[in-house]
């Protein structure tokens, strides 16, 4: 087992998801989360860890102000694993009706990475804004900004004055070769989850985020309520990563050769020659043996990404499951079914990414 | 003789000025700096150090672009001391057409300062902003900007990158407990510096500035040429501190009584009272003993302030110099004439003060 390492800028190994939920001090998803008619990110576990989830849907059914927040850092073109917490905020807003923030963290990755130049995180943030847009978020309640467009700064700086740097070092493992933009990136993003509140005075804000985000909430759980700021604390629901095609932990660019990524601009024939010649089976070597002893859902990467992504249906899920299980079903009927869910999803995707170019402006968060 | 501190921060002690120039790695101002035309402050020089003056000039004198760059961290209402870089930079507008960049640096109060509030530092921002604009700044050609309002993060993470924690904690002696809002400021400050540049292109700017904020423009030289900036390293004229009315090295409103300092807002009773009764005296114990002996103009304190603000003809200056030196002129002599030139400016000062408020958003930096 390799030795796994989960922080906001490396994911990998093998993630022990119960160990992140102790150390991170944050509560699994409650039984009562899961009930039939939650979101099947929800009720599959995808989203399986929280913190005072229950006050921000109490708060939201009680027809209270309640409010989404979640980003991005753009650094690169985005992949399927990017879209996890936009879709749900996506469910949320549709559900509650409610204000959706949606920070894009051009900075983060202009600090991180050495060789990133301002204008290429510029153009990065603007074709992701294009992919997260697409997914149909609502104008008039969703608002994006980009921290190097948007006035975020006196926000952080408010932010900033009650973080020691010792205490972001010891959260982030911040070294002394870091530059001042990355040591001071924390108070950026903890500014980001407070946003809504900064904006819309005192509410219950629900932060949807990837584990590997949470020492950002932490923060901005520590210093909501400070004098200054009289906010309340963040409710997060954190998502687990979608493995990569190969099966590694985390979907991811590092992936220099892109064979291991689905991006959301690949064609249909690249995601067909992805998923048949990368996407991790779960099937036997032999197509005798496989109809013998059925194959392995839970190591197989078409199925985790039918049951995360795109198979909303309860039943076919469970039928899909039971067929490749018992060997009815082959890993090759498996990967088509696969790939035609994931190239319908792309098509109406690469189509609502052209269409919403046009009307970004009316999203754009105004100063 | 106090061990002298001199950072951006604190000044304190006995400061040996020319220690500070190998220190700091600057030169002296020249010879040819100090002509008969020159601005009082070079010629008697209270601008005694430099750094490239000579390129700026000569851009200046060629009717090439260039610029001016002062600033002001303001916490609180301004004092003579605090009017020193302004003065020049405005002599310099005037000769040369050039325009000025003034940014008000309220973060950098608010990251420092423990207990100033975020809504103090805008308020004495909007303050300082009318006494400095009160020397009477041309519309149209300077700029005011405030770092809490004025989109300046963008350019402060262009420099924060190639800053790291180890150089700016060198540089201004950061300690662990410090909030990365003040660890980032650097980046803010530096960008401050190269502002000229980063708005009209590369070209020539001149900073004025008090002798404890040169890490700031050491730091800008250092990034200034860096591959994605590609701009003029910035040069530097560098003044002495005016001293505190009972002789400090530096006039400071940390002096909580207020009775060590001049304020810009002092009524010509509250300036006679603190001449009369603080400022520190050159002069002998008795009038017996000062007309035999005579008085020391170098450690007489009115005599500074005529010297280094107030007495800008050469002649009377010297006059008063010799006539207190020998004896002629008293103590009491020297401070009527001195309370006298500091009632005229400050009176002409506030009406100027009370005048320009209507005017201030023509001087506001736009973006």
């Amino acid at each position: 087992m390799k030795n796994p390492i989960t922080t906001p800028w490396e994911v990998s190994g093998d993630i022990d998801y119960d160990k992140l939920i102790k150390e991170f001090g944050a509560e699994r998803v409650k039984p009562t989360h899961i009930n039939p008619k939650a979101h099947h990110f929800i009720k599959r576990e995808f989203y399986f860890s929280q913190r005072d989830f229950d006050s921000w849907v109490k708060a939201a059914e009680s027809k209270k102000k309640v409010s989404i927040l979640t980003g991005r850092g753009s650094s690169e073109k985005m992949h399927l694993g990017h879209l996890v917490p936009f879709v749900l905020a996506k469910h949320f807003q549709d559900k509650y009706k409610c204000n959706v923030y949606l920070p894009i963290s051009d900075d983060e990755k202009f600090y991180v990475k050495p060789n990133l130049s301002f204008e290429d995180a510029e153009k990065y943030a603007d074709d992701n804004i294009l992919d997260i847009l697409a997914l149909g978020f609502k104008p008039g309640k969703t608002f994006v900004l980009k921290d190097l467009s948007y006035p975020i700064y006196p926000s952080a700086a408010r932010v900033a004055k009650l973080i020691s740097y010792s205490t972001a070092k010891a959260v982030f493992g911040l070294k002394p070769e870091t530059n001042i933009g990355w040591s001071f990136y924390p108070a950026v993003q903890t500014a980001h989850i407070l946003l809504p509140q900064f904006i819309e005075g005192k509410h219950h804000t629900l932060v949807p985020i990837g584990i590997d985000q949470d020492p950002y909430v932490r923060l901005a759980r520590d210093v909501a309520q400070h004098s200054t700021l009289n906010f309340i604390k963040p409710a997060t629901i954190h998502s687990k990563f979608l493995p990569s095609l190969k099966g590694e932990a985390k979907m991811s660019s590092s992936d220099a050769e892109g064979v291991n990524v689905i991006y959301l601009s690949d064609s249909p024939t690249e995601v067909k020659n992805k998923i048949n010649k990368y996407a991790f089976s779960g099937g036997k070597d032999t197509l005798e043996e496989h109809r013998k002893h059925g194959g392995n859902p839970e190591i197989d990467i078409s199925f985790q990404y039918l049951k995360y992504l795109f198979e909303e249906d309860d039943k076919k899920l469970a039928k899909i499951e039971a067929d490749y299980k018992s060997g009815k079903m082959t890993t090759g009927e498996l990967k088509a079914y696969t790939i035609d869910k994931i190239n319908s999803f792309l098509k109406k995707h690469q189509e609502n990414k052209k269409k919403i170019k046009s009307q970004v402006g009316k999203f754009m968060l105004k100063f």
